[in-house]
């Protein structure tokens, strides 16, 4: 039974890489990533699980200042707008977080899902049609793991429209942009996630996501925390 | 620089952990996971990446058998109309595939995502709606390799329609069943996936999935290995 687990160091390796994990947007050092680092990176999203084993990502490995420019540029349009998403001191607060590292990080990595990987039909994709693009977020969650573990922060650019990396990577149609990674050693990694450090979220106790049997609504949505009511 | 890299054992044990994970979906054993242990790999999905520092999962633990009986019944429908989707040989093959193990395994995890959670304005979610989706998957890849630290199958069950399992488990509107997990001790884990061990899929290069600067359409869409066009 437990003869299949690993043994309490590597256990408490697996789970060190879990919980010393960050979303790294400043703190990059110009220091350049050597490629068999870099591939052995690769190689642990590539061993993600997929759906009907049809692995369907597709990694564009981006060094060249012009492109991450361009992807620049992209972020600081979709962020000025998302600022103006936020009110009064909330804005102000968005408007001083440092969300990318676009050009600092010495590689980008874009992800993307091609939906025609694995044929006209997958297994398990039959009744749930997203399978494929979570296949390719597993991928991101090894490779993040696996940075870490080698000493390389890993930074999620969202805030881009989609189809801006489209028209720059000249994605098809059927390959869906998934995730923008910004990739590269970096000076320390923080003790807790940068927004908790800045009083913008705090880390929920687990216990407030956990149901038994059936589900039900947590208590901050029947307004009994905040007294509000919650909106979509 | 390296200075923030684990050292030898931790790095190559994150990497284990990586390459030795299994969709298992037989060899499930009836022995109970004790709670602490569940907890933990709660706790490793807890402290998944979330756009927004939003937490937007949601894990709802069944252990009653006449709710998995129910899922199972979902299943079991979903997957007759799968095989249908396959044709002569391949539907043959797909028949004799195991594909889950909702009664076998002694856990069963249903995880969600909680549109509410963060929020109506989520920072990071502006541009990209399905971010939230997303960090949910992320969840679960670090719940899948902590568990396989610990010596517990993981297998994800996807033939089976969202609507089935947000009446199985009242979920309201805003809640999104993202993926039904199997949980449990098993005889083993197999030595390579099992759709390549019966020959139904094999892992590709890593190569056929990199591209550099700018993407380019694989070889295989090109027509160049399989000779055909391919379909949506």
């Amino acid at each position: 039974m437990i003869a299949n687990a690993f043994a309490p160091a590597e256990r408490a390796a697996v789970y060190r890489a879990i919980t010393e994990r960050r979303d790294v947007r400043r703190h990059f050092l110009p220091d350049p990533i050597p490629e068999p680092l870099l591939m052995r990176l690769l190689d642990a999203a590539h061993h993600a699980p997929s759906v009907g084993f049809s692995q369907p990502w597709e990694f564009v490995i981006v060094r060249d200042p012009q492109t991450k420019a361009r992807v620049h540029a992209a972020f600081a349009k979709a962020n000025e707008e998302a600022a103006m998403r936020f009110s009064g001191e909330r804005r102000t607060r968005y408007r001083q977080l440092k969300l990318e590292g676009i050009r600092e990080a010495p590689i980008n990595l874009l992800v993307a899902c091609n939906r025609r990987r694995g044929g006209p039909v997958v297994l398990g994709r039959t009744h749930q049609r997203s399978m494929d693009l979570f296949s390719c977020v597993c991928a991101i969650q090894n490779l993040w793991l696996a940075a870490r573990a080698e000493g390389i922060g890993v930074g999620w650019v969202s805030i881009i429209r989609r189809q801006a990396l489209r028209e720059i990577f000249h994605l098809p149609h059927h390959v869906v942009p998934i995730a923008y990674l910004c990739l590269g050693w970096v000076r320390e990694f923080l003790p807790e996630p940068e927004l908790q450090q800045v009083g913008w979220a705090k880390r929920d106790p687990l216990s407030d996501h956990l149901h038994w049997e059936r589900y039900a609504a947590p208590a901050n949505e029947l307004g009994i925390i905040d007294g509000s009511t919650p909106q979509e």
